[in-house]
């Protein structure tokens, strides 16, 4: 199952509502296909223009590692070289932290991955799960 | 005068349509600021996964150059080696072809620039321009 | 709204005079645009060679991550890894530490960002917010 | 003899009044020292964001060949590998057309060099070597 760019531009709009609604500062949003290559990205009014790398990196570090930012935080709190050696490996496009989100099917096989950036990575996490929720799929913050 | 998250969509929409209707293949669309970072992207179902990056490298150049994807092109077949030392100082990021098509406002100032690819080139730079004319902004192809 | 390459003048002029009154170090100033693209740089006579890079550090993720230097630097003291990741992302060309400012204009949008190095980073930034003034824009350490 | 950084400013001022004389697009001029370190930069209103690392790319392959932009172009022509390869152990920082010049004291040696970028290689040096010899100092382009 891939992420058509018709549930992709559900996640986005959703999140960015969600946003609004909780009163964020601007968010973007990226969502990553089940390679880690983008389907869609979309950077709201007034957000610092270096988003795109922010949201990416959230995302892409889920897809390739197969985990979600709050578990990928948590390794780097415990081991924090080891996850500078994981951007090693990746040519340092992992960033570490909540709001990289896991796409996953209903048989729990993980189709592609959600990035937002924008406010606190919190909610920046509450957000994207917002908008998984809307397009009908399941999140792993 | 920036791109408004509204104009990007427009612009992303009118582009895929008009690839529809010259039944082009599967098209993505980028639209960089007039910083060259990136404000929206999608890839429409059934585009290779790496179509990101070309679509991108069409309109950085572009936007870092201040020239069309069709004046790097000329350049490119006179000068190649201009050309290819020009990739290095940006870091590879640059696919001097056309369907990388400046952004100007009435003024003529360049405000961003829009990326294509999926079809041939020429094909690539009409449905931006198509797009971008939709979005009732100035396209230089 | 742009920063001129007269404005740009003015601040870097103005912060080294402010630098020659508190007796700083030779100092060194990079003014940024809203793309976070050089607009201009000078260094000081007596400056050592590698100061363009730093300079431009502290500007170049102002202006990327929307956060001045000395937010950059809080981030970086609660949660190392992460500004080491937003690194990564950026090329390495981030240096989290005050003498990095944001540019404001009068509705709060960024304009770009000035970096100044030479001195300790509290003093650079000192030196910065005086030219910034000087040109009569907003500034935020 | 280093270039100090009012014969930088007198260069940049200089380059910039040959190009309106001249009726040339808008300029932007870097000023190298002996080691191919910045020492100055200017990117006049109007010019596409990505000019310093153009600009910056012809002066810095003078200074560290010891050969003016024009000598770069002819060995690019004849022999576009070896500049490839050039490139390469310089990390992509080459720029091999007229623009960048040298800069020599009465002795001959070299002290620093001058990369112009904006209009066409050929006007870009005439420029700079106008900024050079109205700061006092010997050009070769």
């Amino acid at each position: 199952m891939a992420i058509s760019l018709r549930k992709a531009r559900t996640i986005m709009r959703k999140t960015f509502e969600k946003g609004r609604e909780m009163e964020l500062k601007p968010l973007s949003v990226v969502v990553l296909d089940a390679g880690g290559h983008v389907q869609a990205f979309e950077r709201e009014d007034g957000a610092a223009p270096g988003r795109f790398a922010i949201a990416h990196g959230k995302a892409y570090g889920a897809v390739m590692l197969g985990m979600a930012g709050s578990a990928q935080m948590a390794r780097a709190e415990q081991q924090a070289y080891f996850m500078a050696a994981v951007n090693g490996v990746y040519g340092g496009q992992v960033i570490p932290v909540p709001g990289g989100v896991l796409l996953r099917d209903k048989k729990g096989a993980v189709i592609g991955a959600v990035g937002v950036t924008g406010d606190t990575s919190d909610n920046d996490a509450v957000a994207a799960l917002a908008g998984i929720e809307a397009a009908g799929l399941i999140g792993e913050a």
